[in-house]
């Protein structure tokens, strides 16, 4: 199942898409499902499945505007360093551990919305990430089980302002810029998805691919991250883990390569679907 | 005004404390105002002084659980290295901006509540800052006009798992453990601290100073840390900006001192209050 948020006209609402139709959700939910987040809050997933069965759709997919899949997450984690080609290009060492930054919502933009260029800035750079949703929550959850607590996957991108990520060493700063952060275009659930570590990831630019990995490189699986990071804090229902990119970064290459305004990112992971955006310039 | 966020029985609200009381304003506000984040979204600190004025209380202190003083804001924004003598004994060089990192609301705890030792560490240790409390929010913010954007003032201990911390080159596991970052008692509002640059912060651990310095010794004073992080972000109302500590800190020490289960925490801050914790282990 593909679940999205979205917005038409001035309602906001999630549903399924079902080919180029969305059946609307919230309507067919209870009030206190009002959005995804509280769907999988109030462990509602079969009761959206048991909603959209036998529908046919209430809106064209090209009437909505997407809404990050989760708008308002409780936290985003986002692993900074895991693909070895990644950590090469950077000339970083390799850690025993995951290197975490937390990503804040207004960071957030929906599939086919603008991907924000700052004022300040010319660096920005794509990284295409495999995005897991948590369904369950917990706290110090063990690798083996710890897929059970995903919900679904989207695709992510991790746009990066590359001289403010390198004020300092803690990266936080070029990682939040407003509307950077591509998530979407949906959330495909992991019953479809039983192994997240085998799907080919990928960043095209007006059209020429960047990045191209695998899932299967990652440094930390994401079963390994969820354990990891349910030591320190307790995982929500629609809390983000944003998993990592592969090599071929922008900024890393000869001569390096930032997004301009006007540029098309699309991140296409498989099984998942595919993220697009359009760079604006902030006004 | 001192405003606290608090519970009591099983029913959350917020107050004004005057002497020994507290006076409960949530019902004595609108509906939409329920915690104090919505009170400075909805702007009503004026409304909440109105209704606060004559009443002579409705608890008495001794008997409220305090929470974070904001339990829920949007984002805490917080700054890793921004006193010259923590600086020196961490022996990083000084940079020509601050270097963020961000907590996660779970990571809060209020006053009085038990600060807790993880199982998988025995390497928590004391950070005492100065919050500043988002009133009205912005984006690009000068530096100049900054201080009208801080509703008030809080304490914060920035309790840091130094092991962990210590992971990777990002620190955010460390600064995230859940219930380490004390934050209160209460929010002075501002109009009570017309200069945040001119006061005393100190950390006692069990009776003894283990740190001691002043808010004017800050690298990046609050309405400069305003300005840098509301270039990439939006900031809102309730959102907290933890600002740093001064010398001193336990790890840095010769022989490192830790806190212990048992130990008692209090950081003191000129004209906002005293925040105790006691450290109890993870059960």
């Amino acid at each position: 199942m593909r679940l999205v948020s979205y917005r038409i006209g001035d309602r906001e609402s999630y549903g399924a898409v079902t080919g180029d139709l969305v059946i609307d959700l919230r309507t067919r939910m209870p009030e206190a499902c009002r959005t995804l987040r509280d769907v999988l809050s109030l462990d509602a997933l079969g009761d959206v499945r048991r909603a959209a069965e036998g529908q046919t759709g209430d809106h064209a997919v090209a009437d909505i505007s997407f809404l990050p899949v989760i708008p308002n997450p409780d936290k985003i984690l986002a692993v900074a360093l895991n693909y070895d080609d990644h950590i090469a290009e950077t000339g970083r060492d390799k850690t025993a551990n995951p290197a975490w930054f937390v990503r804040v919502a207004a960071s957030q933009v929906g599939h086919q919305q603008p991907v924000i260029m700052p004022k300040v800035s010319d660096n920005l750079d794509f990284e295409c990430e495999l995005a897991a949703i948590i369904g369950k929550g917990g706290h110090a959850i063990p690798a083996a089980t710890a897929l059970q607590h995903v919900a679904g996957y989207s695709c992510y991108l991790d746009g990066s302002v590359r001289d403010w990520q390198r004020h300092t060493r803690q990266i936080t700063a070029g990682k939040n810029f407003n509307a950077t952060g591509g998530f979407g275009p949906w959330m495909v659930t992991s019953d479809e998805i039983p192994n997240p570590q085998v799907l080919d990831i990928s960043t095209r630019l007006n059209g020429n691919v960047m990045q191209h990995g695998n899932t299967r490189d990652m440094v930390f699986s994401v079963a390994e991250l969820i354990e990891y990071c349910s030591t320190w804090t307790t995982l929500e229902p629609g809390d983000v883990i944003v998993t990592g990119t592969p090599g071929g970064v922008g900024f890393k290459r000869t001569p390096p390569v930032f997004m301009k305004v006007g540029d098309v990112v699309e991140i296409a992971i498989d099984k998942v679907g595919t993220l697009v955006h359009r760079v604006e310039q902030e006004l």
